[in-house]
């Protein structure tokens, strides 16, 4: 019922896009709003990136390998910026998208 | 990390959304394809709808009770038509698809 | 080319995307961030929805009536919310959701 | 009211999409649907990835470059599968996905 070869990926995008969409709805309500700006940028667009790629995945797309590269990238930037602050939905966000970027790197790895 | 109140919804729609693929991918290969034109249409529809429901569940969208109404029907079409074939994929859509039509109408219902 | 029926709808909905996407883009920049919480959230979710909608209409969906009907809500949200600034942003996108809300809803209307 | 710089892109991935969509629904409708197995594929796989970087380059994506660079590997696919057919709906088809695969890759080529 889920494309075997791709099932831990599409799981660690969907956790990462939930993760993502978390924060995004977390930071717009927190008071100091003008620092998180990047990170509220940074987590909706990972998350539709995260999104996307799942639902590629689970179709078998002919293009999982560019596609997983992106959503490795969108992972990396989001991460990045996650680790940049201390509020408490920050850092489970950059946890997950760490995971799911290496697991997508992984995922479409030449042997 | 997931919006609480709609765990179950998002699961659901996630697991439906990786049945409806997995039989749309296996549909586009049977040898009796004329008779899966409408199947291999719905799942596909059903497919996206349900990861579009999941992903704005997920970010707590203002609107998840007509998303969760639209994901509903979407998956009734589906089982009905999945519902018509012995093909070893349409079973476990049909299933899926009945499970989240379901959930999604309890997840957003007025008590 | 293009579902002839649905040929205005589509080009609303995509118009409506480009206004709100435009204006969450601005927004972000903003000075006064923490009066646009709810417009910043709100056009997001509106350019998703309108982009969704364009796509499964030009797929000629069968649920062409619910996903207008969801379209048209969340175009009427995202007028009120952005009727509310002064941003330049905002009053174009502000019209183009009132547009895209009303052709919607005359796009399935029974006669 | 549209991220200038991406105008052209933006409006090439809205009309492939349309012409992607259009074919997918009437390939489905074909008489010798054996033969289209993979362009029902193709063309779906396409219009949603058309669609996905029309939405992410009209919110001025950090991504612009891989998502176009992902649209035009999809284009180019979906116009040799197309190319390979006579129905009259592969042709248009094909021409919208050559001119968007161009102009993704020119919108984001290094000087």
């Amino acid at each position: 019922m889920i494309q075997e070869k791709y099932r831990e990926c599409i799981e660690a995008c969907l956790e990462c896009m939930n993760a993502c969409n978390y924060c995004y709805v977390s930071s717009l309500k927190e008071y100091d709003l003008a620092m998180l700006r990047e990170c509220i940028r940074l987590t909706r667009e990972c998350a539709e990136i995260c999104s996307f790629a799942a639902e590629s995945l689970s179709r078998n797309t002919p293009f999982a390998q560019e596609i997983c590269e992106l959503c490795a990238k969108a992972c990396d930037a989001c991460a990045r910026e996650c680790g940049k602050h201390e509020h408490h939905h920050c850092k489970p966000c950059e946890q997950a998208c760490r995971r799911c970027a290496e697991i997508c790197r992984s995922a479409t790895a030449v042997a």
